[in-house]
C-alpha cells in the first residue's frame, strides 16, 4: 500500500479525545488503570472462512472482531479499558473501512472502551484484537473455583448463532425471518460484561462459550478438578431453534460454539444473587445443571436419560 | 486445524511459572502493574514479504517479531511487563514451531518478559504481538517534546539492515562474511529497552528507527512542531556500510528502515548524562544534529552543504 493509502485507513480509526493519557499516533499510547487494580488481557485473532464467512457485512464484522474479545473481558468479570487492533487487509477498500469502523466504534463507545493502539499492513485479511480491563486482586472469575455441590448456570439463549451457519452451508432451511434472527445472533453477539462484573462475588467460575458449551464447560470441569451433571433440555434456547428436530436441538445447544453467552457456577445458595445479577445485566441467566465432585460431564434428558454427547461422533452435521 | 495440532501449538508456548498473576490457559490473564505506574501498550503485525522474507530462520522470525514491539516500548521508555502473541499459520509445522518459539523466548527471557495470552489459528501466515509496559506518571518519552536548541541523537549504527536487504534484492554484491554481518542486523535487531529507560529525565522526545531516520524524525519534528539541522556524514554506519559508494551509504542510514535504533532529542548542556545513559545501556550513543525553531528538516553534509533527501525521489534502489 502507498503512504496516502494508509493514511486513509488512519483516518477510519483515529478519533479525538479519549479517556487514554495518550492515544495513538506516538509509539506507545498510554494508559493510566486504576491503582491496585489487577489488569485483565485477552487477545483474539479472526480469519476469513475460519471466525467468519464472506457473507458478513463489514460493520458486523467490525462489531464481531470486538466482540469476541470483550466476551473473555466478560467471563472473567473484568471492566474493559481499551484495545489494539491490528489489520491486515488485501486492499484498501474505503467501503469496507467505513462499515467496519463504524461497527467497531458503536459497540467500543457502548462498553466505554477506546482503541489505544493499532497496526495496519496489505497481506490476506486478518482482525487481531487485544483487550485490555481491569479488575480488583482476588475478585476475577476464573476456571478453576467451581466446587462440588456449586450449581451451573448459562446466560442468555444457546444454539442460534450454529443454526445460522447450517443455513449458509445449506443443511438446514428457515423462513427469511427466521434466518435474520439467527443471522444476528450468529453475526452480532452481545458481549456479556455487565454481567461478568456483576457476577463478582457471586459466581465461583465462568468462562464464556465461544467453542460450544461442552467444551467450555470442559475447561472449568478440568481447571476446578471436578465434575458436572447438565441438563441438556433445561437448556435455553430461542423459539425458533425450538422448532427445529430434537437432534438439531441438541447439536446447536451442546456444542454449537459462538454463543458468546457465559457458562458459570455458583454456589447453590446463591440463585437470587445470580438472579439478581442477570437482571442488573438485563439477560436472562438460567439454571442448568450442578457440579459434582466425580469427574467427567454427564449430559442428561429430562427423563434423566444419558444423552450421547461424545464431541466428535456428536457432530450432526459433520459430512 | 484439528484439535491435536493445537494443543501441539499449545506446547510451544505455554510455559510454567512466571510473574502473572494468572498466565495463558483461562480467558483472560491477570498482571499486577505497580501501583500508580502507567501502562504503555503498543502493537504490530508481521507479513510474510512485507516485514520479513521467506528465507528468514523461524528462531529469528520469532526473535524479530518480538524486538520491533519491543523497540516501541524502548522508545517510551518503559519497562517491559508482558506481551500477547496471535498468530495464524497455513499449517502445523513443528520445525517452525520449535525454532520460532526459541526465538521468541529467548529475547522474553532476555528482557524478563512473559507470554500471557496467545491465541492460534490456521491461516495465512501472521504475527501478531501486543507488548505492555509500565512508565512512571509523567516520564514517557514521546515525540512531542523536542524544543528549538536540544541537540539530536541516535543509538548504534544504521544502515545495515538496509543493506542487507538490497543484498537478498540482488542490488548489492558483499563478500560472504560481511553479508552475515548486515544480515545478523536485519533480522536479529536488539530493541533499545535499556537505553529508552537510561533516557527517561534525559531526553525530552524519541521514536525508534523502523520505518528510516528521515522518516521517523519527521514524526517527531512533526509532532513537537519544530524542525532540525541533521548531519548526515555524521551518522553512525557499520564498516561494512562505510565501504560503500556515498550514494548507498546515505540512503541507507537516513531512508534504510528496519534499523530498531532510537532517535532522540535532549537539551543541549546534557550530552554527558546521554554519554552515561548510553554507557549504562551498553550502546553507543552519537550526536548527529540539532533542533531548531525553523520548520523542516535539513540534511547538510561535512561540508554544511544540502544533501538532497526527498523521501520519494531519494530512493537509490527504487526501480
Amino acid at each position: 500500500m502507498a503512504l496516502g493509502e494508509f493514511d486513509l485507513i488512519a483516518r477510519y480509526f483515529q478519533r479525538p479525545g479519549g479517556q487514554a493519557v495518550l492515544g495513538i499516533g506516538d509509539d506507545c499510547a498510554l494508559v493510566a488503570p486504576t491503582p491496585g487494580m489487577q489488569l485483565a488481557i485477552s487477545t483474539d485473532m479472526l480469519v476469513e472462512g475460519r471466525h467468519f464467512l464472506s457473507t458478513v457485512a463489514p460493520q458486523w464484522l467490525g462489531h464481531k472482531a470486538l466482540a469476541v474479545n470483550l466476551s473473555d473481558l466478560a467471563a472473567c468479570g473484568a471492566r474493559p479499558l481499551a484495545f489494539t487492533l491490528s489489520l491486515a487487509l488485501p486492499r484498501v477498500d474505503e467501503a469496507f473501512l467505513e462499515g467496519f469502523s463504524r461497527g467497531l466504534f458503536a459497540l467500543a463507545d457502548a462498553h466505554a472502551i477506546e482503541l489505544v493502539g493499532g497496526d495496519t499492513t496489505a497481506g490476506p485479511l486478518n482482525i487481531s484484537i487485544t483487550v485490555l480491563g481491569e479488575v480488583p486482586p482476588g475478585r476475577a472469575l476464573l476456571r478453576s473455583g467451581a466446587r462440588p455441590g456449586d450449581a451451573l448456570w448459562v446466560s442468555g439463549t444457546l444454539g442460534d448463532a450454529r443454526l445460522a451457519l447450517e443455513c449458509f452451508r445449506g443443511s438446514v432451511a428457515l423462513p427469511g425471518e427466521q434466518f435474520q434472527q439467527v443471522r444476528r445472533a450468529m453475526e452480532q453477539p452481545q458481549p456479556r460484561v455487565a454481567l461478568g462484573q456483576a457476577l463478582q462475588g457471586v459466581a465461583t467460575a465462568a468462562a464464556d462459550v465461544s467453542d460450544g458449551l461442552l467444551g467450555d464447560l470442559g475447561h472449568i470441569l478440568a481447571r476446578s478438578r471436578v465434575g458436572a451433571v447438565l441438563h441438556a433440555d433445561a437448556l435455553p434456547r430461542s423459539a425458533v431453534l425450538a422448532q427445529q428436530p430434537v437432534a438439531v436441538q441438541q447439536q446447536c445447544t451442546l456444542a454449537g460454539g459462538d454463543d458468546y453467552e457465559l457458562v458459570f457456577i455458583a454456589p447453590a445458595d446463591q440463585a437470587a444473587a445470580v438472579q439478581a445479577a442477570g437482571r442488573a445485566a438485563g439477560v436472562a441467566v438460567t439454571c442448568v445443571g450442578r457440579i459434582q465432585a466425580e469427574p467427567g460431564l454427564r449430559v442428561v434428558d429430562a427423563q434423566g436419560a444419558p444423552v450421547a454427547h461424545g464431541l466428535a461422533s456428536f457432530d450432526h452435521f459433520k459430512t
